[in-house]
Formats: structure tokens, sequence, C-alpha cells
């Protein structure tokens, strides 16, 4: 069955759907995002890239964008990263202390909150304090290949306002040693990664050097090695929805990570990237419907990284 | 390069390993195996065979067990079962007990030990007391084409001797009212499971329906459908090494599970099973020399399921 | 106020409260008794008592029994029974296993059940087998100078049967070797100490002397040396009432010790010991009527041991 | 034996003692007071006074300030604050986040960090913010009859500046809504509390109501009620050590606070107030040479709450 036929159906599917989920409603200018919406896209090697619904709606990639500031701090400063964070499913919610007490805060993976402010704190060591947003932003819009990407500065402003939970993460690692910048200015950064405002389609294209061994494929630049591309993926894949990581595994079967603003990215490795979006949460914080329709995806496809191969 | 080269290669280079781990010594009849032991075994669909090393040597398969007794449970109660075990990775060692403290009794996946204890009483629920064990050797022996795969009583003995801690795991969940059976005859069957005895080469025959999307090559029969065969590999992948399924989803990026015997099983969907056997441990309880192995293997063949493919 | 007067108001008092708690029903044997129980006994030094309502009436000591395997321990082990069990609160339910997971075995204080287990593992290795439950019996007789208190097997054997719970705890702590003795037994000691049948009014006697620096004020011999008398009553003080004992300080002021059973016992230092029963329990596990009757009496007699002393 | 003898004589003693414990050396002010500091101060209801040792010095109070703003704060809003913060012993370190987690924000106890912070919220909610740190002092300058208290700014600055773990305990809090005042400012208050300078003398002096049943006895008026007075004391005696708490009650058996600068506050309900400092912790973080001189102290009078009283 040809993809866009296959997009077609899926967003035909989840249209008639009516348990959409819970939107978040923590950060004020989430809140007001219709659970109506629904969009996917899938880009290939090529470029070229099959989208229906509202693939082309931009919305908040929230910690959809731990992918990228992960990418982007290997780059900085390579292995010597683990030392700082863990590789390892955290079983807690994604905003759980909990775990940094008893584990001399050293977050257990890059994408809880946690190992994201520390991420952040990395390219606050590697940046002018100016140019780290820029340069962050610049990284996402080579990646997709789209000059139009910017951040919402709204939305950060919201979360900066709300996210005490955030900050008690962050100043509790600065406790520890682990965060080495004023906790203020790394929340600054954090927040504003993920306050990106990208639609399906930017960040399927954004996202295509994970299907492609860390190749830009329109460059043909290694934006990572292709084994650090692969080792992306499997923290995707094991750690990436948080304590609902192991369900999609389960039912999806593809390196994915999910944002609080409903959109979740996937990867088919040397296949194809794919991103959806629809703005209901089920109760792990993880996008109902996308995560349903990324589901029907693989059922039609037979992408499952657990699927035979056929060689 | 063909696969007998590549075991070869591995099986002279870990030959050549000095830091092997720690050989488990709770269970008496495990600690006297010389950490100087090491086997691989590639088995493909068509029964073709490729081994180096100590692997047709029988050692006891411990927690690899648990695909086993996981495959056979759900053939027997389907997906009923999730009602009782959850899917997630534990974050935790693998017999702690403080999860199940707040989570009312349902261990967090079957790849745990109080998880493989629920399989146990699901498998007393469905076979008369006196055939349970032999139902279950059984289906090792069909899966494995090989009628000479035995239990060592011995084994199973020792840790009924010693086993405080996973009794006081079953107790727990019986408490929660999450064990239907006496305690004493669930940990009976679980032990015995563990102590089931196998060499590489069994190991890697007897899980092909793991590789062949649920099929038992031989007989073209279905062990389990293959999308039940998918969800198990993503359970193993997320959850198959304890507190160190991350790690080893990181540098193998295999579905795998290992077992404190030092036997390692993974699974290269449509291509191939492996079992890798030394019984020396690193710190998380996973054999150091399998792992290490596995990580070789996979660099030299490209198996990795993070690996582009190439179609 | 005489205290015949003020047990005989406080009983007349509780008869008229409607909110009586929930009565412990996992004990088959202690789900029967009726929520309208009452029972009030103040014994002094020289051997009066003052009693009121249901004071006659045997009922189940349960946890309560602990204050008294505590002392018999410490008779005979002395000091070195702290390096096996802790002196401080839990902040966790009377049947918590997850501080033993991250103290390695090691009861946070004696009056939770996995301490007090391992005061029944104490006694069992001072006693023969044969003799320890008759040698505990003797003991409380002796302190109450009540031939007739006596174990109701019945629900000793009911709790055996349904105690899984206690089984986790005392399997978890002897895989860290904290229990020296076969789990089977060392439960059969805990459990039978706990179905001690007793009344209110003996209950009172038995406890003496606590109130009397250790000395059994029958017989002026020293029961336990006052220093240690002391800190029996500072245990009861800060873990007399799981985690509740907080609560109970706050509101009685008197160190006490609870049991599912619904008696407390309380003991004012020099002045007098007390006992009261009532079935119904609040949702910490704690006589909800009890504490009620207790506060009352504090309030009347200004025994709280927080309370300005008059010299 | 008088009470003036009785301290030179424990002074004396304390003067041999090598093992001193460890200067808390996180305050940067707090790292350079001399381990061979000691006082003690004994203070009746009448006002007299015995000293020995550096008994008036001055000294960084730390956590002993809670007392005084658990004081203050319920005086302002009574019982309501029991909203807002538990009334048990915590089990865990002073400055422990996991609690909070799951108990949805709420301290366990005023006498942690975490709860304290709540106190400092409280103030800030009854006062101008330009006079709440005024109001403080003139609350304990009242309670000591001495207007030279002062706060040191220089060591209140130092705790800002490193406090990362309690500006994560307000934060957290915060996000639970259990803070509802700018992080920032209620922190200032509560390091502008904590930094206190006291001595023994004046800290014996300020705590006589605890003794003398809520009153000042130099004015005769009540601090607080007589009843309230005795629940400080009851969580005084089983909170006020952190995770040292029992130990305290077992060893000493009065009614404590301790602060990380070495001192100890006491009280003996209608007898006597009491302060100890010496600044070697031990390793819960209470002063060493201070409970040992409790301890000795109370051998010498007979004053545990636990002790049989003489009527």
């Amino acid at each position: 069955m040809c993809l866009q036929t296959i997009v077609d159906d899926i967003a035909a599917e989840m249209a008639l759907v009516t348990e959409r989920g819970r939107v978040a409603d923590y950060i004020p200018d989430l809140a007001c995002v219709s659970p109506s919406k629904f969009g996917i896209a899938i880009a290939l090697a090529d470029g070229s890239c099959f989208t229906a619904g509202d693939a082309d709606e931009a919305f908040s990639i929230q910690s959809i964008t731990k992918v990228f500031s992960l990418t982007m701090a290997l780059g900085l400063v390579g292995d010597g990263l683990w030392q700082r964070v863990g590789r390892e499913p955290s079983g807690t919610a994604f905003n759980s202390i909990v775990q940094l007490e008893t584990e001399s805060g050293i977050p257990r993976n890059p994408f809880i909150n946690a190992g994201a402010i520390v991420l952040a704190d990395i390219l606050l060591a590697n940046y002018e304090p100016a140019e780290v947003l820029g340069e962050f932003v610049r990284f996402v819009r080579e990646l997709a290949g789209d000059d139009t990407i910017v951040i919402d500065h709204q939305v950060a402003k919201g979360e900066a306002a709300t996210g005490f939970r955030n900050m008690a993460l962050a100043n509790y690692m600065r406790s520890f040693g682990n965060i080495h910048h004023e906790v203020d200015k790394v929340l600054g950064v954090y927040f504003h990664h993920c306050a990106l405002a990208m639609s399906c389609r930017q960040l399927a294209l954004a996202s295509r050097y994970l299907a492609c061994g860390g190749r830009n494929p329109d460059t043909g630049y290694a934006m990572v090695p292709a084994r650090r591309a692969k080792r992306i993926l499997s923290l995707m894949l094991s750690c990436g929805h948080y304590d609902g990581s192991g369900e999609f595994a389960f039912r999806v079967g593809l390196p994915g990570k999910s944002g609080v603003g409903g959109g979740i990215l996937a990867a088919v490795p040397g296949i194809a990237s794919i991103a959806v979006w629809s703005p209901g949460l089920n109760e792990r914080g993880n996008s109902q419907i996308g995560s349903f329709a990324l589901e029907r995806l693989v059922e039609k496809t037979g992408w499952s990284v657990f699927e035979e191969r056929n060689h």
C-alpha cells in the first residue's frame, strides 16, 4: 500500500476516535489547543514527505526537543556526557525527584526532565550565553532544512513562570554539583528548547538523520556518527516515553520520543522518520491519539524493529 | 564475512579478556563454574547453527527461562496475563521488593523475579501439579528439537534452600492476592524452571521462534502469534537485563535476556537467534564477557535493531 | 478528682461516640468483635486498679505484646539487641518492607512487625523450642500477677494461615542474615506472642514495671534495670503507634503501644500504667476510641510527660 | 547536687572528650568555628541561670530557630497550620525531598527543613515583607528578655548562596501549591531565621516558656496556650533530631531541637530549659558533645521525662 494512502487512512480513522485524552493544562499556552487536532508526517531519506491532517500546523514540541539537545550535546562533549546522565529507564514519572536523591543527583537518562536540564547546562558550558539559543535553533533548522522554525517565547515564558518542579530538579542537582551554571540561566535555556514550535512535517524532516545512520540526507553530512545515532535510538526505545516507555515499545515497537504538547517523534532505522501530533494525553502524559496512530501505522507497514526483517 | 569465522574470532578475542566479572556465589552449584568458560551459538531459521568455544556445555539458564515461561503462560491465558504483571522497566535490581509495595503487588514486568513467580503461579493454575514441570520441559524440548534437555534438580534444591528473597517476594505478592497457590508450590515450579540446564546451541535453537515471527521453523507451527512474538522481543529489549537493560540496549541493540548462570539469549528479528555464555557477572548481574561478545557480534554483523535496514 | 470517677466518666463519654473506626478484618477471629466494646484500666504501683466498661473482657493484645517481648529479649541479650534492630521511628506503615531493602534487613525499631519478628528470633536462640512460648507466657503472668493469662491458639492459627506479609518480612530479613532460625518457627513464636489474650485490667497490672522504674511493684524485683525501663518508654513514645506515633505523642503525650486488636497500653512514669480497649481502628491502625479515651484521661489528670511537673 | 556544680562538672568532662564530631562545612561561616568550644546553660523559671564553658559566646542557632518560628506561626494561624505541615517523624535526613513526592508536598513535620520553609511562608502571609524579620527578632528578644540578640547577615547570605537543596525543597512544595509566596522571599526569611546568633544563656532563657506551660515567666504572659506548649514539646521529642530523633529520646529522654551550628535546646517540663553548644556534629548532623552532655545531665538530675516522678 502506498504511504500516502496509509497516512490518509490513519487520519480518517483517528478523526473518529472519541477518547482523545486530556490536554496538558499546566502550561497556559498549551491548555487552549483543541483536542480534535491530529497530524501525521512520514519523511523518507530522499526528502519526500507523506502527510495528512494538521501536519503543517506548528505545535509546541516540548520534550521531543530532548532528542535534538542530546544530539547537540553529544556532538560537543562526546561520551563524557554519560558521566553526568545515566542510560537507564527511570521507572518513574517525567518529573520525579526521588531517584536523584538516592543516585547522587545523576538523572537516570537524558529524556526525563532532570536529564535534559543537564543537557542545557552542557550547552551553556560550550556556547556564549547570548548564542546558546541561537545555535540550537540553527541546529534544528539545518536538520529540517527549514529556516522558518522558531521558538515560541510566550510558551517559554509561561513555563518559566510556573515551572517550579523543574526549578526544584535543577536546584537539587546543583546541590550535588551536577549543574554548573546559574539555575535561572540553565532553566532559561531548557524552557526555550521545549518551546520550539514545529509542525509534524518539520519534525519528521528534522529527524531523518536518526533513520539515516546519523547523516543529514540532504547534505550527506554526518550530524552524529552512525554508532551514536543507533545509541540515541536505543535510548528513545527504552526511555522515550517516561514510565510508559515499556508500553510504547510493546505496542508500537519503534524508538520514539513524546512531548506534553501532544507530539511524538519516531524513527524506523534505514527507512523513515515519523511525526504525529494530537494534543490529548493519556495518563502517562503521552499523546493518546498519537500513540494509537503509530500503532496502526506499524501494523500497516510492518515497520516495528521487532518485525522479521526480509533479507 | 561468514558467521563461522565471526564466532571463531569472537571466541578467540574473548579468551584473551582478563576482566571476566564475578561468578554468582549465592547458589551453591553455580559458584564452582570456572570463569574462563565461554560459548557462543548462532542459529538460523533453517536450523543451521554456528558455534564456538564451550557452546555444547550445559549451564544453568536461570532467568533466561523467563522467556520460555512467559511464552508458555501467554499461550495459556493470553493478554489477561497483563492484569497480573506489568510491561515497564523496573528501574531497580532483579530482586527488589520496593516497587511491589507501592504498586499493590503487581510486578513491573515478567522478567524480574517477582514477575516470573507470577508466571509460575499461572502455570500451576493450568496444569496438574504433577504435570507442570513435565509440560514445561516438553515445551522447551520441542522448541529446541532436542529431547535431552533436563532440569538440574541439584541446582533447584540449592535455590530452594537459600531463596529467602524469592520467598519474601512470593509471600508479599500473595498478601496482595496476586499469587493464588501455596507459596512453596509456586516457588518449587519457579526454582525448577530456573534450573533448566542447556547449552548455547540448545538455547539458540530453542529460541528461533522469537526471530521467526513466533513460528517454530522446524515444524512451521506457530508457538505464539507473530504479534505476540514481537511483544516478547520488545519486553526483552526494555526489561531483559534488570537495571542494566538500558545499557544493554545502548551497547548491543538487540532484544536479550540474561541469567545469573552467565548466559544471555538474544534475537535478531527475521535473521537469527543467539546464545552466549560466560559465568562471570558484571555489577548488575549480567554476564560480563557475554555482553561484550554480543557487542562485538553486532559490530561485525550490523544486526542491531537500530541499524539502518537495507531494502 | 478521684481516678474511679475519671474512668467512669470517660467510659460514659466513650459510649456516646458514634465514629468508632473499623474493626480489623484480616485476622478472622478479630473481625467478629463488636465495635461497641470499650474498657479502661488504671493500675497504680500498689496494685490498686481503677476500671470501667469492659475492662475484664480478654481481647487479643496483638502488637502490644511487642513491649513484653522487647523486655524479655533485652533481659536475655542486653544492648547487643540493638545491632539487629534500630531505635528510630520508621515513618512508614506497620508492615512496610521498603525500609528493609535500603537498610540491609535491619528493622527501624522493635515495635514494627519486622522488629518484633527479630525479637522472636532472639528468644528462639535462648530457649528450647518447646519452652519458648511457655517462658513467654510465664513472664507475662508474673508481670501481671495473674496465672490465668493464656494464648488464644485459634487466633494464632488464623494469623499463620493469612500472614503472608509477615512471612515476606521474615524471609526478607533472613536473606540479609538477620533471622537465624527457620522462618516458620520464628513466625510461629511471633504469631503466638501476638495472640495473647488479656483484659485491660491484666494489661495494666502487667505493665506496672514500666511506670515503676523497671521493678515489679508486687515483688520489688527488677524486671529490667531502671535505665532500660526509661528507654523502653522512649521507644514507645517515638515508635509505639507506627506512622501515627507523632500524632499520639502530640495528642496524648504518653509512651504507648497499640495493637490491631484495639488495645493500647500506656505508662505514666512513676505514677500509673493504663490499658484501654475498643476494637475499631483509625486509618493508621490504632484504636480510634482508645486513643480518644487516653486523650481525655490526660486532660483530666495532667499526666502527659510534657506537662509541667510540680516539685 | 547543686546545678552549678553539675554544669561545671559536665563542662570539665566534655573538655576531655577527643571524639568531637565534624564541624559543618557547607555554610562557609560555620566551617571555621573551633570544635573545642563547649557551652551549657540551664535556666529556671525564676530567671536564674547556671552556665559553664562558652555559654556566653553567640553561635548560629540554625535549625533550633524552628522552635521559635513554629511558636510564632501557631500564634498567627493556630491549628490550621497542621493542614500544611504534618506531625510525624520523617524517618529521613533533614533535607530529604523523597517524602514530599509521595505526600503531595506536605512536609512530615515542622522541624525538617521543608516544614520550616512552610513556616516562613506562613509568616510572610501575616506580616509586611519589610516587617517579617524584625517581628521575628523582636519575638525572640522578648522571649529571652534580651535586646542584644541579632541575625548574622553574613551567615544568612552564605546560606542563600549555597542553599540549593533548600531552593529545591521550596520550589518543589510550591509546585504542589504548599508555598504561596515567591520562593526567593520565602527562603530569604528562612535563611535569616536560621542565622540568628545566640549564646547558650540567651537560648536557655528564651525557651523557658516551653518548660513553663507556655508562659513567659518574666511577664507571666502566655506566649502559647499550655496545651500548645505541650504539643510543641511532643514534636521536639519525636522529630527534633531528624533521623536521630529516636536515638536522642532513647539516650536523653527530653524534648530537644538541634541545629547544625552545634547547638541543642532541651526542655524539662515544669523545671528548666537547657541549651548546650559544641560545633562538631555526629553522623546524623546533631552535636556530638552536646548530645553527650545532655545525656550526662539527665543522668545526674533524673530529668528524663521517662523517669519516675515523685508525687
